[in-house]
């Protein structure tokens, strides 16, 4: 490379967001760029110039294993919606300034769906103006609602907290069986997706039964159909625990967390942030069927949690993060990387580049033929599908007792 | 030993009462024990004839080891409350009824308060009937109020739980600080005793800056106060996480929680089930000031996470085991194991066998001294006096990237 790199992350945290972020720097470093540039809170915090100098703040090898190891964006990240170019052009005009300014050679920026469209923009403004910057997208989320990519880092590291934190919920409600008749309904994030609630599956095994029920956001969720299976089930077991997304509905549309407390929140985007549901279907079923419930929302923790991180989903971020950097060293612009799978087992995957214009705000769903025909459970090709992606382990650098993670003291 | 030993759990589940019982197991067994059975489901179950043969269930040196990583009690727990001895002498008449059938030399049970309450009123008739068994308790509780020990199993590894989720979580607020001004309230179990909810200051390293405020539930809390406080740390930062015990109580007596939702459940023992504590304070903060916030509770999750147990933890809890059958195979009845602390700084500690009538239904709850003169954060003593006791780790057995657990098939 011949100019300098400048990296942003946007959208919700996730435990392997800085793994791409390190991924970007090592890469970016061994290509030879000057400098590379991190903005801080994304392109919201560039157009208030402020970035920093990574050099000045990853400095060892060590840094880069701690920084792997962070969860959440080690950079700050945003929520920055651009306008349309026609809309607003002084915004572009400013970002450039700043890109020009810098000697900006490749612009990579980590996110999901909303940062897909930050790159298809900037990318299109720049071939529009004849401006040299190139733009390349490095999947993030959670949610694991990309378009055109097998799967998007930060999900393997949820799936696995969520597997293993349900397996352990599960437990916990076996032992208290004495107390006859708990329902314990755990309320997973993923607003439209059940990429994530679906994992709950995973804490199926020889030593565990596994949730009694899972509900995914794709298939509309009948409350009365719901009732009559926990009272079917009161009748044969005490403990019982039921997976639910944030984001379920009645076929009607309307949220089943608006049922009870309601919706709080709407973001730039206008999404609408949901939760209570399992609060409210707790309350339901501790008012139709008298027995004790538990409301446990796996909330931020689910996507913070890089202690319980899956070393496939760490290394895989590490790896689009190079990708990224690559792709733009190559030429390309208005890309995205995405990850092609060649075999479930062995699991074998790499990457590929794709254009970003197919890919921004697309969610991708969980297919119907991966739930059960009750709408109620994953099927072993759910399974089959994440397995790969939570194996392994990235054991925590511990410091008296607690992980350790890279400190960014601005 | 001659006779035949007979194990128990009771109380709430935790990451070590497992551990506990491999070490009342192997101790047992190495110490020539014949029999050693487990009750499921705790003194209930075995006024209903429910126990087995562990050696039937534990049968390799694998077990143990996958025993000592299994969350929540693996025998089943209860809460039952045992009668005073003159208000019904049948339940006293059917349990040695059963322990004599069954040659019971030695009856461990691994609980918290109440459960040493069923030890001291076991061994009491036991020595006023003239009968052989004797009775020793095994300290467990995440909740640390045991009185006479210095600590108590289970709750080092929640602590180390604790610390690292609060951590993670202030991790993820900071990297949001787009959205200006988002407050995070943490709620954390211990009804009476703030030994979980200080554990939340672990967090605080050289790379965090630990949550901001934390409240026990040993100082009455002042709303007004927080208000005030919250409203002066929104003009200096944009994420403030506050950890708060499920049970603070305002200077009236009343919860915090009974402020909202309110209490839902009282237990057995007369114990109010408190939730809501985070939802309130969020509630209220957002009516006051008009900023985002968000309530996490750790619920089951804190007491369940043997994936991120302590070594000292899980270890000491294998002693305890192993100690409460020394002391009953020594002729000890109506005691309870102990730990005693020899040093802070390197940790050194050991078991003591104290008499239980000096323990039962005594809560042992923070010092005065271990907070700070606002009520608004634990000292460094309180840190001191935690640290050691979160050290290391105990690396779950993984199966196809999840922990593995020893699973009871009955």
């Amino acid at each position: 490379m011949k100019g300098n790199v400048i990296v942003g992350q946007s959208g919700g945290p996730t435990a392997a967001i800085n793994s791409s972020l390190a991924g970007v720097y090592r890469t970016a470093k061994d290509r030879g760029a000057k400098k590379v540039y991190g903005m801080l809170y994304g392109i919201q915090g560039l157009l208030e110039e402020r970035y920093i100098d990574l050099s000045e703040h990853i400095k060892t090898d060590l840094d880069i294993e701690l920084l792997k190891r962070t969860p959440a964006a080690y950079l700050g990240s945003c929520r920055y919606k651009l306008p349309e170019i026609h809309e607003n052009k002084e915004v572009y005009e400013k970002i450039f300034e700043i890109l020009n300014r810098l000697e900006i050679e490749a612009f990579i920026y980590i996110g999901g769906n909303d940062s897909m469209d930050t790159i298809k923009k900037l990318s299109d403004y720049a071939i529009v103006t004849g401006q040299p910057t190139r733009f390349v997208g490095c999947p993030k989320t959670i949610d694991n609602d990309l378009a055109l990519t097998d799967h998007t880092p930060g999900y393997g590291s949820a799936a696995k907290y969520i597997g293993t934190s349900v397996k352990e919920i599960i437990r916990d409600g076996f032992c208290l069986e004495y107390s006859k008749g708990v329902v314990t309904i755990v309320e997973i994030m993923g607003r439209n997706a059940g990429w994530l609630t679906g994992a709950a599956a995973l804490a199926k095994g020889e030593d565990c039964p596994g949730p009694d029920l899972i509900y995914l956001p794709e298939i509309p969720f009948d409350l009365e159909d719901f009732g009559s299976r926990i009272k079917e089930l009161l009748k044969k077991k005490g403990s019982i625990v039921v997976a639910v997304s944030e984001g379920i509905k009645l076929s009607d549309g309307r949220y089943v967390c608006e049922l009870g407390a309601g919706i709080d929140f709407v973001d730039a985007f206008g999404h609408k942030q949901l939760s209570g549901t399992a609060n409210y279907l707790a309350s339901y079923v501790a008012g139709e069927m008298g027995c004790k419930t538990r409301a446990i929302e796996l909330s931020t923790l689910q996507r913070a949690a890089s202690h319980c991180a899956s070393r496939v989903d760490i290394l895989e971020a590490y790896q689009v993060g190079g990708a990224a950097v690559k792709a733009a060293d190559e030429g390309d612009t208005g890309k995205m990387i995405v990850f092609e799978r060649y075999s479930d087992d062995p699991y074998q995957s790499g990457t590929a580049v794709k254009d970003v214009h197919k890919i921004a705000n697309d969610e991708r769903l969980v297919p119907r033929a991966w739930v059960n025909e009750d709408g109620t459970y994953v099927t072993d090709d759910f399974i089959t599908y994440v397995r790969p992606l939570i194996q392994g382990d990235v054991a925590p650098i511990m410091v008296d007792g607690i992980p350790r993670h890279l400190f960014r003291p601005f």
